[in-house]
This record gives C-alpha cells, sequence and structure tokens, in this order.
C-alpha cells in the first residue's frame, strides 16, 4: 500500500478526538453485481474476530449450499474462542433452517416472517449490545421486497449507541440504506467464469 | 440467493464434460479503487482452507500494521491443521520481512528485487504444485511499476498445469492481466469513512 493510505483527506471539524472519532461504529454496505461482497464481509469479521470482537452473522437469505466454508471456519473460530480463549466468540444465525432463536424449524415456510423477525431479533441484538461486529448478509433482499421495514432499519441504524460495526450485503442496495451507511462499496462484475459456461466450483463458491 | 445463481448462461462447446470444466483452476482479480479486493481474497481463501485446499498467501507490498488480522487468522487455521488435520496447510510470505524463503531479512531494501524474487518463487510453486489455492496479494502494483514481467506472469499463468487456482488483488489490474483472467470484479467506492475525516480502526481496517 501506498504510504498514507490510513491518513484522513481532512481532519473534520465535529468536536471530536481521534480517538473519539477512532471508537465510531462503522456501518458498511457492499452492494453491487460482482462477487464478493459476502466474502469481504466475511473476511472483515475475520479481522475483527482476531482482535477479540463479538461477532454475529445473520444470514437473510435461504442457500443451502452457498457459504458453509465460511460457515464452518467461522464456527471453528468460534470454538478456538471457546476453548482457548483466542480471538472472539461467534453466533452464526441463518434463514432456512429456521432463525436458531425462534425454533421453529420445520414450520410451514414464510420467508417474510422469517425475515422480519430476524430483524427484530438483530434489532433486539443491537439494542442491548449483544455483538461488536454484525454481518446482515444479503440483507438488501428482503428490504427490496419490502418484508423488512427500511424506515425501521435506518433509525435502528442511525441510533445505536456504543461502537457496534455493522456490514450489510446484496445487490441493489436501497438509497435510504446507503445514506445511513458511512462505508459503501460497490462490486461489479468485470468478468466471471459461469460467462464461459462454467458451473461454480468446490473451495471457490462454496 | 435467487435460484440458479450457479448455473452458468449457457453450455459452452468446449470438448468438455461439466466435471472437467468444474476442476479448470480459476484466475481471479480484484481491482478497482474500492475496498474489499484483499479481503475478498482471504475470505475465499478461508473457504479454499475448508475445502482441505493448500493454501499459499503471497503479500506483494510491504505493510507493517495492515492484514495482521487475516495473517493471525490464517496462521491460526494453518496451525489447526497441522494439530488436527482440518482444512488445509497455510503459508504466509510477505515482503518488508524479506520472503521468507530468501532469508535475507535485514539485507539493504530493494523492493524492486523482492517482488521480482517473490515473483520468480511464486512461479516456481505453480511449476511444482505447491499449492491449492495462491492469494497474490497487491500483486498489481509491482507489474504495474514494471517490477515484475507482465508477459512472464500471463503465460505462467496461462500455461500453468492442474487445478491451482490463483486470486490476484490490486488496484488498476493491467489490461494484460484481465484478459487471461475469468473472474474478475472491480470494487469501487461509494462512500468512505475517511472522506469524513475518520482514521482506520482497529477491527475493521486490521
Amino acid at each position: 500500500m501506498p504510504k498514507g493510505k490510513l491518513d484522513p483527506a481532512s481532519i473534520p471539524d465535529d468536536g471530536l478526538t481521534t480517538r473519539q472519532r477512532r471508537m465510531l461504529p462503522i456501518t458498511a454496505v457492499h452492494t453491487g453485481p460482482g462477487k464478493g461482497k459476502s466474502t469481504a464481509a466475511f473476511g472483515m469479521a475475520m479481522r475483527a474476530w482476531n482482535q477479540g470482537m463479538k461477532i454475529g452473522v445473520f444470514q437473510f437469505v435461504k442457500s443451502p449450499k452457498w457459504k458453509v466454508g465460511e460457515e464452518t471456519v467461522f464456527r471453528t473460530l468460534g470454538e478456538l474462542h471457546d476453548t482457548t480463549g483466542q480471538g472472539g466468540p461467534v453466533e452464526w444465525h441463518k434463514m432456512g433452517e429456521g432463525w436458531s432463536w425462534a425454533k421453529k424449524a420445520g414450520s410451514e415456510e414464510d420467508h417474510a416472517r422469517d425475515a422480519h423477525e430476524g430483524w427484530l431479533e438483530v434489532k433486539k441484538r443491537l439494542e442491548n449490545h449483544t455483538h461488536d461486529f454484525y454481518v446482515l448478509d444479503e440483507f438488501t433482499y428482503p428490504l427490496t421486497w419490502g418484508w423488512i421495514d427500511i424506515d425501521d432499519v435506518c433509525s435502528t441504524l442511525a441510533n445505536r449507541t456504543g461502537t457496534q460495526h455493522v456490514v450489510m450485503t446484496g445487490r441493489n442496495a436501497p438509497e435510504q440504506l446507503i445514506d445511513v451507511a458511512d462505508l459503501v462499496t460497490e462490486m461489479t462484475k468485470i468478468k466471471h467464469p459461469m460467462d464461459q459456461g462454467r458451473k461454480g466450483q468446490k473451495g471457490i463458491e462454496w
């Protein structure tokens, strides 16, 4: 990296010290049609885990095979924390198996309700400071589909207390979400092997 | 994820079976001015580790603090493999401390030579099938600066044998590199907290 990459463009006139500013919670969005939105979020979570932060991952879209690799690694890291004290504790919750706190796996599928309840759970956790680093994976889809109230999400994020970092992923992030975020990256596909008729493969896609 | 995301757009007329095509090595480039290029590469490596692949990470630019989180996690995963057999083995090499194979830390700094020797080492490893998954982190910079021969890189990548996946990161990926890659993603900055005068912070930037 070129020198000075960590230097801010200018010192803001916000009345905060550098230290206070450094402790501000990050609200990040990874959006766009390209690869790497979730992968980069999990990479950030890995770094946060290493700093001893309490990690909470919430997958908002059913994905039976997808991300099983990340899940296994994070469960491993969580166990490592529990047994050796290294890193931070990890919780991983996903739709499709029933949100684990709701204990209703096997009930009639209702994705909209699941997503809504998932968000209410995340909201409660933000109020209780349950985690230090939240990944809301593929969160933009239930927002776009109207399953989760965008106004509630934005006001909850804007008004949360403490230094709880939140990273959200998914295509077509709503403008309102981008407004409330302070770190927004768009992943754009330039080339993809599936364009050449190749299927997803082990170790690359999952 | 929407259904069918893993389906290719069309079946190619390349004489390969789906299984053969599935085993093709991936050549990926994460470029663009936004965040997440390296982070997504390490996220992919995490997934590959979980599949038992032999991971080799090569950092091509000095970065004293940067990525220390990822490095610690990957060293932890590598140790976990060595002691329990879970996942794959991990090697992590970086410039600035002297490429560990060259044993010349402390010698007069010569970044160009270091980068060149680093590439020759990676090339040798590709010939020997040393790893299954290579991260060449911030590799585009020494290419752009002419420290590493782009023609040699492209022909080495194009002619490598086996199923060795290679993921390269860095801004301004040369067109020639994009041509030889089959998965290219551009990360674009939409918003960044440093624009608001915030500095990098623990658990987010490192």
